[in-house]
């Protein structure tokens, strides 16, 4: 059954693409490596019912977020992805299920004409799946997490920053957002990997990470492999428009909005920092992928928030340190 | 906690082996590819608690078989094993397991100076784990499932066939074997990935499969790929003395025996096929590799059993059909 299976999904033809010489059918797949002087760049991710994403998740969600998770990886890395693998642990082969999450599947891997070059099928009590992507950068121009050096400015990709963790404290029943859940949802169930943009700074950007954890952590990892610390202002945080009306609405406070933004995590945007110097080539690398300024590193350790123009403590969000 | 984790168990120096630019500690591992002239061989694979392994085995075994699952597969392209990434999926963080898993899995990894590149940690209700390894090999030596001709010679590498198989039914309580249970057992928990043999059969055989869902299952897709059939001799497979002895005494009959065999899975052995012209060749490129005759491919299609001479049916071991 499972042979079968995997043809009927996963077989899909490749053209040679991405110098796939065999993909799924035997043993292992084959590759013709990129040119000398490119690097691959290597991840892999999980997603799991009930730990990463509800049990009434649409499968076509889940097909487009267990590799959007990965791809993120890729972006924040300023690499080309290439090639995917696809491990499935389900509970069940169900046909419909498998049709709608090929489907968010296949739709993320045709928009950055990736292939599909193998996996597996495994029987399991808990739904799982995991990705491995295989990218390509040139050498030397990888984005790390050690690179930020004191007076860059910080950026994040401008994309709607604590939304799905709303939506998950919204359906854990924790907080109340009204008809906001569905934008929330959206972001929650919907990642979109900022690969162009990873892409577009690769050339200026000193440092950067995907925002997985949520943005005080992540870029908490930026500080601490770079040796540096930050200054961010919380009023230039890119929120939703759902967001900004939750607050406007009194239905929950700025700090509230401000902890799941800072410290919500999946929201797989990219955090990078930017030289001085540079700041004026950004606008025009990056034209047409939204970013955000929200602060600057600096030398003395540790990660300082203000809002408009004031100091704003850390444990106004409900937790004591990064 | 997931990022100390990580540090603890699996951010050991690599020394730069194998092209390893950067490991485990960024968003994605860097990877120099291998020289021009050669291939990426690319294959993953899960090992799921209660599917593919009980629940009271040795953590040090988990560890091992995660990756000697994966290792097999590029073992059987006659590949070189270069890189791995690790998802586990795991109930709890547990020190003294993860201990013995790390045990039994960087033994492996240093036995084929592998280098660990990345990986991932996920809560679960149910413990798996997944392994994706990357190896190299010339272009055009690749031994595929599609390459067997009429009149190769079929051989195995010589494993204890059926032993793996023997096990699961004991501990199942399907069967008795007794003491012979400790001998089986350790065929389940610590196959041995035939990356030598692969290795040293490359540049005469004709195709190859890595036996895991049962040889007859396994040397029928070579069948299937090739558009040829074959005749195997029975009394050739290679059992272990366990299960000579099982049948000696009575215990289990030669037919039973046989349909584990030819049928039970998780042998992790090699199947492959060598022109009649290169025999000669093979007790001189594979002197240290155990491996055994076991048939011919014909043009018929097909799989046919014989025993000392005559024909045998299918049906005495089980099943109708292969």
């Amino acid at each position: 059954m499972e042979f079968d299976f995997i043809k009927k999904y996963f077989q899909r033809r490749h053209h040679g693409r991405n110098g796939v010489v065999l993909a799924v059918g035997d043993d292992c797949a084959l590759l013709t490596p990129p040119a000398p002087g490119k690097l691959l760049v290597m991840t892999t991710d999980t997603i799991t019912e009930g730990v990463h994403y509800f049990a009434d998740t649409d499968p076509r969600a889940i097909g487009h977020k267990a590799l959007a998770v990965s791809l993120s990886d890729i972006a924040s890395m300023g690499a080309m992805p290439a090639w995917v693998m696809l491990s499935l642990n389900l509970e069940k082969l169900d046909e419909e299920w498998m049709d709608a999450f090929s489907d968010g599947f296949f739709n993320l891997i045709e928009r950055f004409q990736m292939v599909l070059i193998g996996g597996n099928t495994s029987s399991a009590s808990q739904n799982s799946i995991t990705t491995q992507v295989t990218g390509f950068i040139d050498e030397g121009k990888a984005l790390l997490r050690s690179g930020a050096q004191p007076g860059d400015q910080i950026y994040v990709t401008k994309g709607h920053l604590g939304d799905p963790a709303l939506a998950v404290a919204a359906l854990n029943k924790e907080i109340d957002i009204g008809e906001h859940l569905v934008e929330c949802r959206k972001s929650l169930d919907y990642p979109s990997p900022r690969v162009p943009a990873g892409l577009n700074i690769r050339d200026i950007a000193t440092s950067a990470i995907d925002v997985s954890d949520g943005l005080a952590a992540d870029l908490g990892h930026i500080l601490e492999e770079s040796n540096v610390g930050a200054t961010i202002h919380l009023e230039n945080i890119p929120i939703s428009p759902s967001a900004k009306a939750l607050i406007a609405s009194g239905q929950l406070t700025f700090e509230t909005v401000m902890r799941y933004s800072l410290a919500g995590g999946d929201d797989y945007e990219i955090c990078f920092t930017i030289p001085a110097d540079k700041v004026d080539q950004l606008k025009e690398v990056c034209y047409e992928c939204g970013y955000q300024h929200i602060g600057k590193i600096e030398s003395t350790p540790g990660l300082r928030l203000r809002h408009e123009e004031e100091q704003f403590k850390v444990d106004k969000l409900g937790f004591e340190h990064f």
